[in-house]
C-alpha cells in the first residue's frame, strides 16, 4: 500500500525538468504584475499538517522576494484585538501591483477556533460569512484572489507527523494539538468542507490540491496561480474607465423627499443657546467618558454641504472630549498609498482602539456622493457601495463601536450667504475656492445623491441624523443632543 | 496667603478680552502651516497634576481640529514593546504641514518610570539622552518642536488635587500615585529638572510656564507657540535648495582604499558551490530559528552596485528562512506620505516585531549614496547622516535586533557584462533602464560615497560585510557564511 503510493509520486527527475519553466513563468508574472491595476492575493490554506508552510517557502524561493510579501496571522496583538476582527486582514492588504502570500489565509483563524457546540458552530458560520463578504469586496475591487486548499488524507497526515517528528530540525513543528486533530480527522475535515462551501465565490473559488506528493503539489499550485493570473490580467488590464454621468437620478425617492421636507429655519437666541450648550457639553463629556471607560469606542461621521458648518460642529464636540483619546480625520484627496488600495482601506486604517474616539470629517460616504457625481468611480461601483458601507458599519457596531452619523443640511440661499462671507473675511478666505463654487452649481445632483445615501444607509444601529443647519447654533445643539442620546441608548443595552 | 495668590490671578474679564485675538492668531497659524515644509510638534509636559490634560483640551478648542492631532502615550501596546522604545514616537509623527500636540510628550514615559536607585537613574539618563537625540533629529530635519513645561508649586499641587477630588466629574483623575508624588514633591521636582537639563536644545528649548493660574497659563502657552511659529516660518519657509555637487571627494580615505583593495575574482566550481551552499543554508536556517525563537529579530541590509546581485542573494537567503516570519522591503522612490516625513521615518515604519526578520533591499544608506551624489539632500544633511544612521542602528542593536549589513562589490567590467546580458535576455530586460546607465557613468562618485559609508558606519555591533561579487556563487556563499557567523556571535552573548 505504502509502496503503491510512492509509485504514484512524481519523480525528482520529472520535477526538476519542469521547475525551470514554472519559475521563469512566475518571474514573468511578477514583471507583468508591477504595472497592473490590481494586487494578487494567494491564499495557501489546507488540512492540518498539510505542509502550508513548506509550500509558502517553496513559492518564495521561486518568486522574486522583492515583489511579494508573505503574511501569516499569529495570535492577534492587543492593537488588533481592540478593533473589529477584520481589521488585521485589511491592514495586511498589498497595494496594486504587488503580491501577498497568505500562509493559512484569514481562514486559519476561523479553523483554529475549532468550533464544536452548536453555539460555536453558529459563530463559526458567522465568521465565514464575514470572510466571504471580505473576499467579495476584494475581488469586486479588482483584486485577484487565488485560494489553494491542500488536502491530506488521514493516513498521509499521520505519515507526515511522524516524518516531522523524526527530524530534529522539524520536530518542534509538531504540537500535541496536531495529534489531537489527527485522531479527530473526520470532524476536522467536515469543518474544512463547511469553510470551503461558505467561502466559495465565483470570483474566488477554492482550488483543492492533493498535498501528499510535495512535488506534484508545488507544480499544481504554481500552475493554478499562473493560469488564474493570465486570465485575470486579460480581463482587468484596462478596467472600464469611469465617466461623469450626465444626469443623477434617485434610486430611492424617500431620501430626497426627506431632505426636501426638512424645515431649515429655527429661531434660537444667543443666550438661550449658551445655557443649553453648556448643559449638553457637560452631558456629552460624561456620556463619552462612560463609553470609553467601558472600552467602547465612538466613531462620528460628518457629511453635509460645503459651508454647512461641519468644522464648527466638530470643534464644539471636541471641546467636550478629552483630546488625548480623540482623533479628527479630515478626509480629502487620498494619498498615493491610499489610492493603490481598496477604497475602504483608508477608513479601516484610522479606526480607533478600544476606548478611543475618531471623528471623520467627511467619510466613506464620499463614494456615493462626490465619486458618484463626478464619475470618479463607475456606476456599478457606487451602486454596490451602499451595501458595502452598511456592512462596514455593521462590523463596527458588532464590535461595540458606537457609530454616529450626521448630515448637516442647509439651503442654497444660506450657502451663498456663507460663501460670500468667506470671501470677504480675511481668516475665512482659505475656506472657499473654485471647487466649492463648482460643487454649488451641482446642487440638484448632490441633493439626489445625498437623498439616496440617507434612504439606503440609514440603519437602526448606525442611523443618520439629519440636522437643519441654516441656524448654526441650533445645528450644534442638535448634534450634541442626538449624540448624547445615541450614546446613552447604546450603553443601556450593555 | 491664599488670598494674595488669588489676587495675582488673571481676572475672567481680562482673559476674555484677550482670548479672541489669540484664537484668531492660532487659526492663522494653522492656515500658514498647511503649505509649510515642516510639521509642528507641541509638547505639553509638566510637574505632576499640573493640568497638562486641561491645557491640551483648551488648545484643541481654540484650534481647528482638522489640522491638529493630539497624542498621548498610554501603556505601550505589545506591538510597541516588541520594537525599540523610540518606535512609538516615530510612528506618531505628523507629516509636514500638520500639527501634533503631545500630552505629556515622550518625556512622560521617562518620568513615569520614577527612577530612584543609582542604576535606575543611570537608565533614566540614558533615556533622556535618547530623547534629546530624537529631538535633535527632528529639529535638524526642519520640524518646529515647542516644548512647554508646566510648573506647579507643592502647595498649588495640593490645592489642585483637592479640587479635582471634590468634583465628582474629575475625582477619577486623582490616583494614589498623585498623592504619593505630592508628598515626595522635592524629589519629583529634582527629576523634572534633570529631565529638562538633559533635553534642553537650542532648537528645542523648554518654556517653563507657571501653572497655578489656568488663564494666564493658557495665554502664555498660546503666545509662546505663536512666537516660535512666526520665527520658524521666517527661517524655514524656503529651506535652502539642495544642489547636485560638482565633485564627490572622500571624507575618510580608508573606506575607498578598502574598496579598491578588495580582490574581486574568486574561483568556485558549480558542484563545489552547490555542496557548500546546501550546508550553509541549513546552518542559516537553524541560526535564524535559534534567534527568532528567543525573540531576537534580524535586520538584513543589502547595498551595492546596480546588477551586483542583491536580488539573487536575497532570494537564496529567504529560501532558508520561514517565509511567515520574514519580510523583504524594497527601497525605491519614497511614497508621498513618506516624503512628507523625516527621511528615517519610512525605515522605522518597517522594523520587525520581536522574533521576525526584515530584509531591506537598499536602505537608509541611500542618504549617503544616491542622495549625496544626485544632490537630493543638502551637504549638511548627508554629512550629518553618518552619525544619524549609526545612532539608528545602535537603537536597533540595543534592543537586541541583529543587524547584518552587506555591500556587494563588483568591477565596472563585470557590471557592463551584466547590463549587456540583461539587455539581451527577455526575462531580465525589466531589470535595466536608462537610470542604471546614468549611475554607471558616475562610478567614481559612487565609489567615493560607498567608501565613506564603509569607513564611517562600520560599527562593532553593526559591521559592514564587504562581499566580492564578480563571482555570484562566491558572493552568495560569503553572505551565508558571514550571516551565520554574526548571528551565532550575537546569540553567544545572550
Amino acid at each position: 500500500m505504502a509502496k503503491a503510493k510512492t509509485n504514484r509520486r512524481m519523480t525528482k527527475r520529472d520535477y526538476e525538468a519542469r521547475v525551470p519553466a514554472v519559475r521563469e513563468a512566475l518571474i514573468q508574472l511578477q514583471i507583468a504584475l508591477q504595472p497592473a491595476p490590481f494586487p494578487v492575493l494567494l491564499v495557501i490554506a489546507g488540512d492540518d499538517a498539510s505542509g502550508k508552510g513548506d509550500v509558502v517557502n517553496v513559492l518564495n524561493g521561486w518568486l522574486d522576494p522583492r515583489g511579494v510579501e508573505t503574511l501569516a496571522f499569529h495570535d492577534p496583538s492587543d492593537e488588533e484585538r481592540d478593533r473589529p476582527p477584520m481589521w488585521r486582514y485589511w491592514r495586511s492588504l498589498p497595494p496594486r501591483g504587488r503580491m501577498a502570500i497568505y500562509a493559512g489565509g484569514w481562514h486559519g483563524d476561523a479553523l483554529a477556533a475549532d468550533p464544536r457546540s452548536p453555539r460555536e458552530l453558529a459563530r463559526f458560520d458567522a465568521t465565514l460569512a464575514r470572510l466571504a463578504h471580505f473576499e467579495g469586496l476584494l475581488t469586486e475591487g479588482g483584486a485577484l484572489v487565488v485560494k489553494i486548499w491542500l488536502r491530506l488524507s488521514q493516513s498521509a497526515q499521520g505519515d507526515r507527523l511522524h516524518e516531522l517528528e523524526a527530524d530534529p530540525d522539524t520536530a518542534w513543528r509538531v504540537s500535541p494539538d496536531d495529534w489531537k486533530f489527527h485522531r479527530d480527522y473526520e470532524r476536522r475535515v467536515r469543518l474544512a468542507t463547511r469553510l470551503r462551501r461558505a467561502t466559495e465565490l465565483a470570483a474566488a473559488p477554492w482550488h483543492v490540491v492533493e498535498a501528499a506528493d510535495p512535488r506534484a503539489r508545488n507544480l499544481a499550485i504554481a500552475e493554478t496561480l499562473l493560469a488564474r493570473f493570465q486570465k485575470h490580467l486579460r480581463a482587468h488590464a484596462t478596467p472600464p474607465a469611469p465617466k461623469k454621468p450626465r444626469r443623477i437620478t434617485p434610486l430611492r425617492a424617500t431620501g430626497l423627499r426627506r431632505l426636501k421636507a426638512l424645515p431649515l429655519h429655527h429661531a434660537l437666541s444667543e443666550s438661550d443657546y449658551e445655557a443649553k450648550r453648556d448643559k449638553w457639553l457637560g452631558r456629552l463629556n460624561r456620556a463619552v467618558r462612560d463609553a470609553t471607560q467601558r472600552g467602547r469606542s465612538i466613531v462620528w461621521v460628518f457629511e453635509g454641504w460645503d459651508a454647512a458648518g461641519k468644522g464648527g460642529a466638530i470643534r464644539r464636540l471636541t471641546s467636550a472630549i478629552d483630546a488625548r483619546d480623540c482623533r479628527v480625520i479630515p478626509i480629502a484627496k487620498p494619498t498615493d498609498e491610499e489610492k493603490s488600495h481598496h477604497y475602504l482601506w483608508r477608513f479601516w486604517r484610522h479606526l480607533p482602539r478600544a476606548g478611543r474616539v475618531t471623528i471623520y470629517d467627511r467619510s466613506w460616504y464620499g463614494r456615493v456622493l462626490v465619486e458618484r457625481i463626478e464619475g470618479f468611480c463607475r456606476a456599478d461601483e457606487w451602486r454596490r457601495a451602499f451595501e458595502e458601507l452598511n456592512d462596514f458599519e455593521a462590523q463596527l457596531t458588532a464590535h461595540g463601536i458606537i457609530v454616529l452619523k450626521f448630515w448637516l443640511h442647509i439651503s442654497p440661499a444660506e450657502q451663498l450667504r456663507r460663501f460670500r462671507e468667506r470671501e470677504v473675511t480675511a481668516y475665512k478666505r482659505h475656506k472657499i475656492n473654485a471647487e466649492d463654487w463648482r460643487n454649488r452649481r451641482q446642487w440638484a445632483a448632490y441633493e439626489v445623491a445625498a437623498g439616496d445615501m440617507l434612504a439606503l444607509t440609514d440603519r437602526p444601529k448606525a442611523p443618520w441624523h439629519l440636522v437643519p443647519a441654516d441656524n448654526k447654533r441650533f445645528a450644534r445643539l442638535e448634534i450634541l443632543r442626538a449624540s448624547c442620546r445615541q450614546i446613552a441608548a447604546a450603553l443601556e443595552k450593555d
